[in-house]
């Protein structure tokens, strides 16, 4: 597959997706989480923004490569979305043009797709909202775009900064968008997992007024690197500032 | 008009407005679709952002050209507003001070104007949203303005990227920022309209599932492209990453 | 204090908090307003946004000079946390990785602390949300961090390119963030609450469609500058663009 | 020709040039000083850098409006070329693409273009700086761009912040890039030429070591603004810092 | 390999290189050539720039993950380095401090390495424009850096937008910096010397004045486009702006 | 001193500089050796850049505080130079208008001033080139300002995210900006000096070909944070990508 990354022209098919029950797993747990859980890998850039506050998705990702400012393989990759899918499009080259609005939306709604990641602009974005269409972008712009030059369809990409391979499965929510190889998901799930139960103490504890530097215990490592205590209380409030 | 663009020191008056009956027409299109009906012109840059989440305004423009860091043409300019007015601000250089806050906001209120649109910051933003008064700024920022030097009001400007004369319609909402020209309200209107008509039974037929590939009809000229299908799903299965 | 400044390996203790009482009444006023009390200094870069819409707090500085991407530093600022105090958090270069989320905010919420100011990124927004846990930020970014490299606690910092000086109180509002020196508390109050009850009488003026013009006794100083008045109405009729 | 602004798909022939003798009597002088002389408008935004330290330009506008990631229409523009014009792009949405290189300089030099302002990115620098072309650009950048969708040749044009208009006088040094109405150009020169001359004597008293303050009777605006003189040094020996 | 993309903790060895001849070969192409023979993929951000004005670079990748502000994997990196050696830095969050400097650069002259790209900061520019030792970089900052925390050594990275495989070429030139996979060297070479050939006699047509219009025949399908010449000159001359 | 940070309309006078013997001796070392001399502090942030590629400046610091697209206060601030000073001037709020010119450059070249420091743009850099005056600024910007509102001289501010107060040096070179405390230069000289007696060794060792990982001893470290080696070699020859 990694031969074909960011080949032009071609529209890839037949190829195996994430499956609908290691996605839903994976649903259950934040992007934070599946970051950590993966050896903090995956992660794209921190631009990339849900068009509503409460915006969420998970899938399997269906790509698009786009030239900048040029919206036509889109409509091509609508064709190969099925159920449970989500459409990630990179750009050739730095793009923020709205390459994405209610049309589109409603064409994917009507595919099963759960949601659009996009290292570009879309537009609609209150007709979106309103559908709870989720999105997550990297600008919101009402500038339309051509369809006259070929990208492809599920190829490898780089979207904001991760690589994408199509089958991958993709969580976003608003602290961001992490992809999770295929063949990792049920790994991936049973480290979230181990995750989530350890921070459950750990919050418990905490929220009694335990402190993580004894929980965590830390002040050893602290002491050994040399962190000093200081206690100038006294002085400082004869000559403050 | 055009000679006035940018002019310091000098108050326009006695110009003529979009007329209201336009302007509440062109209200119930979107800024994508106006700015599509326009031939993709008129669209001020994607960083003019609403300061809550469902702001949208329509009106005629009112122009101020501001230094950078200094307010006193905006209460210039209040004395020009009249009821369905919108105040657009320039600068004559970047600038992201806080120069409209909610006394502004009170006194626009008052003369009926209809919002602002300003390439800078604005501040009070929690009460201007209380207030329910739109504006699409370029920075919130709290930092306070001067009263010391010349700008001008209702002289022709460039905002954000975009030329506004005053008079013409000026249109916003999540998506952006668009202005259009006084004598071409009526044209882009009927374009507008024609163009909602297109979209919804297109929407109708996306929904239903209908594939953008057959509807725009756009197989033949990708295969002139070049497009090409290849079926690596078996080979995938096998040797995938 | 101040020679402190940026001192790295040191946690300072026993410092003089702002006192609640005096934090108290300035909670009641905007940033906007402080800062212009103060004489417009002591705001933070406003690249500083909430992560939920109507986020305030109001607090005595702990600060936190932490390496990029090393959280550490934190932990160590939650034991010299009490009652009504803000974490203040710098760092040594610049940094949008995740630092701070909702495990350390629930042990910042055991302490009674009142919300974070933070010049680098938090994540587990949507549960910082839920907690209505006040939080002012550069980014939002899932990327998490190491505990790795000392920095310090309770020195001063610049944040966000304001100084924080341990004791200071910090006031947030989606306007921005400022900073008032301890000694400076009792008469920023003073002039605040002067400005505030001159803004309640303004309001009402404008509101009543008295112009700023007038209110401030503007024209004599805008016409010593030069400021002329062109009524090009009739001629842009005729020649209009 | 305002009308004309931003439309795509026409080529508009036959315009007025600024003539020759203007723009070599032009040439002599900075653009920070002629943007000085034209009441400070017209100058392009900051980010427009030379591709070489001591690049310079000036010359007869003719424009180009490109969409982004396509540069059809610089060779559509080649032709509308003649000897003394500088040839400027402005894109229908941002772009950093490398649009031009070195063999459309080579084209354009053939025409006598004096060089290129694009609001965009190029390539093949390192030729371009061998053959001592000027170009200001936005970016620099190897990725190249197609030739699928219609822009416009010599429509008025927003380039970089500032209106651009077929046959205006465009002048290009290391301070940046600035616009000359071409009906304004006779009169920027005489200003410039005052200017000059009066800074030439300013420069000789100030190398002498007089102080602006006084060359410029700065001290009694200043006294009147409340501008007030603390000795603090002999308490800043013993307690400074 | 892809596998071990963004893998933490690991020292990859024992792997193939683009071979010396192969380089050799590349090195005599430019960037913005070898980035369209390989179809316009495999180009880093335009914001990885030279650190003095005629840099350039070709070798085979050895690859560095780093921390955000900490170097420690560059040190281990050097001993994978042997003669004809790029090293490729790219870090785990972005990071804009000094991770480079002379003494490293010494340490990879002796190594027999021809340069450095590095998706984050260097520092010592002065004595490295000396040295002549070309580095591509996204910032200049004499900000140090820790060596506290692993990341990984000859593992495929994304780096600044593009994937790099340890034993890619990397070439580098003031357009920019392109990665050509190892087994597609050979093919890259022979498209890039046919480009070349071909620009040859284009440069020296366009030299003598020909059009591109006609040397690549685009009237037709401007034509077909709908593209419109209007003389508006005369027109123009009367009441121009 | 502190307690003027930021303090508007004053002109503080008599305050200590640095001495020129002690700045001399600084003068031979270079940002990056100071800043980590320092302990990595007092360094401004790396969006400061030379007007020419290898300006070097250092003195003891005269500051101004401006507000934004305002340079009245760097005129009066020529008064309190004397030989051996550098100009810092930081901005109430984010300017990148030119504020300095040719004419203050020869303004400050009559008192003995050694250069500029600028939180903002500065123009005539063709000039200010020639006369090998340096600056160290934020942009190059033809654009103008006014001479309306006060500002300050000689209170301390915060400069592109560093503090300093009037009589700290100030060092640039091609590498960044640092400021070091008056009180403080002399520890720093010695510490220079040893690192760079020591630097001279390690540059010797390294050229010979010794590994840092050896000569720093790094991997027993490395070791016990888990680093792996693993020989993919002759796997990777096999199925490589």
């Amino acid at each position: 597959m990694i031969d074909y990354l960011n080949r032009l022209g071609v529209v890839l098919t037949g190829l195996p997706r994430a499956s609908a029950e290691a996605v839903s797993e994976l649903a259950q747990f934040g992007v934070a989480t599946i970051h950590e859980a993966m050896g903090r890998v995956g992660l794209m850039q921190p631009y990339m923004r849900p068009i509503y506050p409460d915006a969420k998705l998970v899938g399997s990702a269906v790509t698009v490569l786009a030239q900048p400012g040029d919206n036509w393989m889109l409509h091509v990759a609508v064709e190969q979305l099925s159920e449970g899918d989500v459409l990630v499009v990179a750009c050739t080259s730095e793009c923020v043009d709205g390459m994405f609005g209610d049309l589109l939306a409603t064409s994917l709604s009507a595919r099963g797709a759960r949601g659009l990641v996009i290292d570009a602009g879309v537009r609609d974005v209150a007709t979106l909202t309103d559908m709870r269409f989720p999105v997550f972008a990297k600008a919101i712009n009402a500038r339309g775009t051509v369809k006259a030059t070929l990208g492809s369809v599920n190829v490898p990409v780089v979207c904001a900064g991760a690589l994408v391979t199509p089958g991958d499965a993709v969580v976003a929510d608003p602290d961001g968008v992490v992809v999770v190889p295929r063949d990792a998901i049920a790994s991936v799930i049973t480290k979230c997992a181990a995750r989530e139960a350890n921070e459950a103490s750990k919050r418990a504890r905490l929220a009694a007024g335990e402190l993580g530097l004894d929980m965590y215990n830390m002040r050893p490592a602290l002491k050994a690197a040399g962190l000093t205590y200081i206690a100038v209380g006294e002085k400082a409030k004869q000559d403050d500032r």
